[in-house]
C-alpha cells in the first residue's frame, strides 16, 4: 500500500525558510543532502512522520510562480488562539482567525499565514476532521 | 505542537480526481462537504493520518496554472517495481523508474506520474529516509 511521506516545495533560500518552519510549526532538519546544483532539506515535526522537502535550486534567482492550483499544507494545534498570539509575537503576520460552518455545524477554526516564498498555510483548531 | 495534517489542491473534476487517487494509491474518501460554490474532499489513505484534500470550485472551468514552486507530494511503497507495473496497466503512464545517488549511496528509487489536473506526484521505494 502506498503512504504519503512527504510534500515538495522549491525554495529561494534555504536559511529564511529552516528558521521560518522552526518558528512557526516547531519543525527540525531531519536530513540534507547538499548536491551539486540543488540542496534537499527534510523537515520533521515531533508529532507525525509526514516531511516537509525543501527543494534549494542554487541558480535560482527570481521568485517562484506559485500558480493558482496548489493550495496549502495544514496543521492541527491544540489551542489555535495561543498559537495565533504566538506567531504574530514572532513576526509572522498570520492572517484572522475564521470559522467554517457546514450545514449548521462550526467545522473548522483556523488562520492562515504565508512563508518567506508566499506559501499559503493553514493552521487549523484540533477537532473533528482536522486532528 | 503543530502537527501536519493535511495538504490541499484545486482539482477541475471531482469524480476523475477521486478515481484516480484511489486507483494510483488506495486513497479513499473519508469526508465530504459540499459548499455553496465548492466542494472539500478529503482522502485518506489506510497507511496514514495525513489526507489529500480536494477543492472543486464549482464555477471553473480553466485548467488551474500550476507555477514552478510546488513540487510535489510523495508515496512511499514496499515494491515499486511491481507497483510501477501495476499503475502502467492501469494506464496512469508513470515515467520511467530512476536511482538517485548521494555521495556514492543509493539514496532513493523513485518514479514520477501525473494526477489528472497535471499535479507532480513521486512514489518512491521505501528504504532509507523514505519509510
Amino acid at each position: 500500500m502506498a503512504k504519503p511521506i512527504h510534500s515538495m516545495v522549491r525554495v529561494l533560500e534555504e536559511q529564511r525558510s529552516v528558521d521560518f518552519y522552526l518558528t512557526a510549526f516547531g519543525m527540525e532538519v531531519a536530513e540534507r543532502f547538499a548536491f551539486e546544483g540543488f540542496t534537499l532539506v527534510y523537515l520533521r515535526s515531533p508529532e507525525s512522520e509526514f516531511e516537509l522537502e525543501l527543494t534549494i535550486n542554487h541558480d535560482q534567482k527570481e521568485p517562484y510562480q506559485l500558480g493558482n492550483g496548489y493550495g496549502h499544507i495544514a496543521f492541527s494545534v491544540s489551542d489555535l488562539e495561543a498559537e495565533h498570539q504566538r506567531v504574530s509575537s514572532a513576526g509572522l503576520n498570520p492572517m484572522p482567525i475564521k470559522e467554517m460552518v457546514y450545514q449548521g455545524r462550526k467545522l473548522a477554526k483556523f488562520f492562515f499565514l504565508q512563508d518567506p516564498d508566499g506559501y499559503r498555510i493553514e493552521v487549523l483548531q484540533r477537532q473533528g476532521r482536522y486532528i
